[in-house]
């Protein structure tokens, strides 16, 4: 990784400001006739968009993707060539009015100290280059991604918000679609509503936990030792915006477990592939696949936009108070479960292309 | 980071099995003029080194280091010259018979199965490439990178095995060298020694959770977006051997809170200039450094060499158990902990060169 | 360099085909709080676009530039922020129709047969992404670059069209934007204006060979050895469409030199600073620059684009006769010279950062 | 490129001084279960080897190479495992004394003085990491990289000496390892001989072109637009000791040709896949194969080591002169060939498998 760019053979360079006139991003080393639609990865993009219900910030984007290179249109749909595919998502409810307050005052929590000290200059107007709009092309590009390796499933849940966690016994993949927290328990989801209600009208805000799982990734994906795929997996969930820990498995829970506890078991299975009695590993040994489902978890921080004044400084050094007003998710956790599905299939393509390189 | 090299600036490339000749590393793009000491990178190895005391593996190795290339003898000590510095460690007791029955085994836990898997082939004295071994040229590595910040402060310490804990109100870096744990409190460590002496003569394994910290870190150092420093140490951790999780200041714990009580509040200090009330950050914010001290934890998984009979598979596909009796760490967290404090280092001096060279 | 990226720490990714809604780039790594003008950046533009002479495609493109990302207005003009600059020309003259006819037939000298046995698929129109539309990004890229290393001044030059070569007695840079070859002798120009129009008429095309010089580059950029600035800029210059040569200084012609006639002699200048009685090194010894003016010279091949039908074969196999009726270049070499500047700004203002990297 | 690395999934890191204790390579992204062997790797450095007659340098180095890691001996030999190769030459024969004079004196036309203003240190004994010993560790991993690609044929030959060129009616593969010069023609290498004969006595030195040409690449591999093919020879070619220069094809000469004479026709081959009529574009267009040979042509510079004096400064800025006795090659452009072949081979290694991973 390096700087705006990820990925190895499959590489994404995202680009862009919150209130720019636009973001998007470049995608190099996608394969060529690859199937993809635009309405497909305009519908990952809606899922992670601002404004679908109170629990996400306010502001209305259409969040409307043109591709612009790196693709032809045939008879029977639109394919990659195999050169760049540039995608652009423009900016349209920018209200940039809002943030004047805070251009010479540093929001605790936030990113506008740290820029400022290593660039001299930043963007304050709605996060610059640090807001999760960002994320936005990071959805994009999982959308081409997924379709380079078809065959692996890639789903994303909040499993926990605040004090609330999920009952793992309760778990539906369906039921990610039916609430606005992206939860695969219904019952947690219907606590959550209160909650997050409860916090939102308090003008605070809440962290949350999510896990992402890819189903379908066979054994081998993966490299020793500094390429390991949970390598660049922790490193491309902890790029996320507002992620301060990640998890293989049982991550850090491993830290409790015995050598017995932790080792998955061994069979070979019906089909004449091995499995994996249990997957404390979360299907990478070694930093490489095992055929298992990858499991990856991570903790998302609560905005720290919020109402309460908190005290910080500004720009020539005073001491001040800052409380911000603008519009802003309670939970930027939610939105957090479109992207890392997003990331886990860029990792994964990449790693894919990788493999084939190396071993074909 | 790509398979067996990591940084961009400050490059790290290691090479070499636990039971070939030699192994090693390769350090390009280290500042010239920078005063390295044999003895200062053979003291943090020795801190790695197994068979120090009877909570790490028995094997015997001396691990002395040579240097290849890339530095001068001057009248008044060694320099580097800004050409790649090269490594050498040489194996001396392998043992290899050791392993000879489970050439054609897959041990549970560990990374037999993926990379035959991947390769279709492995070198199954020892592990490996997969072999703890590896980090040996980790830590020649960070002691350079150490001297290319030596404003920076880097210790690590084991902040938990197994069910134990410490008491954070004992932190005391100074006990960190007074007991084989690494750890800051003594009397957690008096606890541990009983603990860990009942699960090395069970023939069992451990896990347990560390923490590197890093002071004297400027604000300014990291990246948007993919080259976050946060980013880059999420990987650089997950790629040690057996950790399963990373951590950033509160880590996985942001999911439980508010916005009041993560966004860390800022002052103007008594020198001029600012500092954090908190540090729930762990002294990064948006992917760069924040100048409060930069906080990381990972989680090692338990050592998946264990006495008790494990189900697992052969490479022709049968079933069998598999139970290990060579040498073997009863938990590897202890000797992960001068790896992390490596890793920290070549993160940081990797971080340092690339500020430098974006912004002077 | 790596597919459709070139530069380590300034880093330059293209996009975008021939005939495609538009092409543009993405700069990341600049420095902040570079003064840069957009007047500027259209002015590299203007000089490279086509459709200015009778002797360059009469395909008419604004190539009006666009900036999306990176940059903030202030109240004394536009400065870079540190985040990735990204920009955009739309395309606007396609007339894809002219194309439709060799869908299915390899153009001789063209990349379409192996863009197709690569790929599978290629965008036939106009060239694709083989294009020399592409190189109008490396020049808003390089209107960048140039102001990172505001004191290194870039010209380059036509100095051979076919048979005719310049007297370098003649040289004067001022001459090169006095005629439409960027021809830095006005006699050699003036003989290149009948040659080219019979050329031209006669729908065929010629070769060239353009110079470019940098001045002001001060001793030490570069590095050994495979990071050295001559191996760096033979590829920036390489990648530049049609071309299939580059010399560094005396190039080619050293083959021919005896030891005495090529190691430039040294003495101390003036002003202190050492000075070099000869460049046939072309300011680069080692992979390290000299302090001496870089230059670098390469060839163009002619537009393979002509009016006799040359044999070839169609996709199916058949053996076809192609020839080209469309807009083109007689001699791409021309608008190959602004595109020259900016490959060796982009080239330099990387090492600039690299070598502030590692030294400081 | 970067540094001291090269290749992208095929990457070669090299290591060492002319006067350390030893230099190397490692070559990381080998695919796992490729025959090798030792005698062979052997072969191609004896062949680079200096001292083999009295037209190269007198030094006498055994060039042994070992290989530390990587590599696992089956019952039938010796294969790779996937994972770093690395390989240890030692220098034996180094004699620091002969450099003693010069340790403060820039030698015109050596890299002397750009290290010393890049780094303020160098390692002046035998041009530290500026010496053509560092391409003994380029045919080390030369010579795993044609195992890679087996079927390609990788050949290179010196096509000319000062003013001595071949006469290609003469080429003869087979006459190139019957004489000194690596020479295809026979009668050309018998006038080399008294021409190189009094050169060297004269203490005096010569430049040289070298030609390498790759047989069996299939059409497809290399990849728009940076990193062509020929963008990444280019590279190769020019980091290798005193290359000034890099043609494709028919190189610097295409500035002369017209259209008609530069586009290569097109046929269908007996065997069913396309033939070209001719190979002016010399295996590449567009930066990707076309099937027919690779060939590469690169002049190189004579040694700057002589004995007439030349004017030069010192460290202090005093104004010397220099003159030098050591062992040198009279026409280093000799012992280029071996690394050319190298050089090709790692880079089409890279290409194939950069190919595989995108296109599969």
């Amino acid at each position: 990784m390096s700087h705006n760019t990820f990925g190895h053979l499959f590489r994404v360079t995202t680009f862009g400001e919150s209130h720019g006139p636009a973001l998007g991003c470049v995608v190099d080393g996608c394969p060529p006739n690859v199937r993809i639609s635009l309405e497909q990865i305009q519908a990952y993009l809606d899922k992670r968009k601002p404004g679908q219900s109170r629990f996400t910030t306010q502001r209305r984007e259409d969040d409307a993707v043109k591709i612009l290179s790196g693709t032809m249109e045939l008879a029977d749909g639109l394919v990659t060539t195999g050169t760049p595919i540039a995608m652009l998502i423009e900016n349209t409810d920018q209200r940039s009015k809002d943030y004047s307050e805070i251009e010479a005052r540093y929001r605790p929590g936030h990113a506008d100290y740290t820029y400022e000290a290593k660039y001299g200059i930043r963007d304050h107007r709605g996060g610059g280059r640090s807001s999760a709009r960002e994320t936005a092309a990071r959805v994009a590009a999982g959308a081409i991604a997924r379709r380079v390796i078809p065959n692996v499933t890639i789903r994303a849940a909040l499993v926990s918000m605040g004090e609330i966690a999920i009952d793992r016994a309760n778990w539906n993949w369906d039921e990610v679609d039916n609430n606005p927290f992206f939860c695969p328990d219904a019952k947690a989801a219907a606590t959550m509503e209160g909650y997050l209600d409860g916090i939102r009208k308090a003008g605070s805000s809440i962290g949350a936990t999510i896990e992402v799982v890819a189903e379908g990734v066979p054994a081998g994906w993966g490299a020793p030792v500094y390429g390991k795929l949970d390598a660049d997996l922790a490193a491309a969930l902890m790029s996320i915006n507002a992620v301060k820990g990640v998890e293989i498995g049982d991550g850090m829970g491993v830290a409790r477990l015995t050598g017995e506890q932790n080792a998955d078991e061994m069979r070979m299975g019906n089909d004449g592939t091995p499995v994996f009695l249990a997957n404390h590993a979360g299907g990478i040994l070694g930093g490489i696949s095992t055929g298992a489902p990858v499991v990856a978890r991570f903790a998302v921080k609560p905005t720290s936009s919020i109402l309460t004044p908190r005290k910080s400084i500004d720009r020539a050094g005073n001491e001040v108070e800052v409380s911000t007003k603008g519009r802003h998710d309670p939970c930027v956790g939610i939105r957090a479960v479109p992207i890392a599905e997003a990331m886990m299939a860029c990792v994964l393509a990449d790693h894919y292309l990788r493999h084939r390189g190396q071993v074909g």
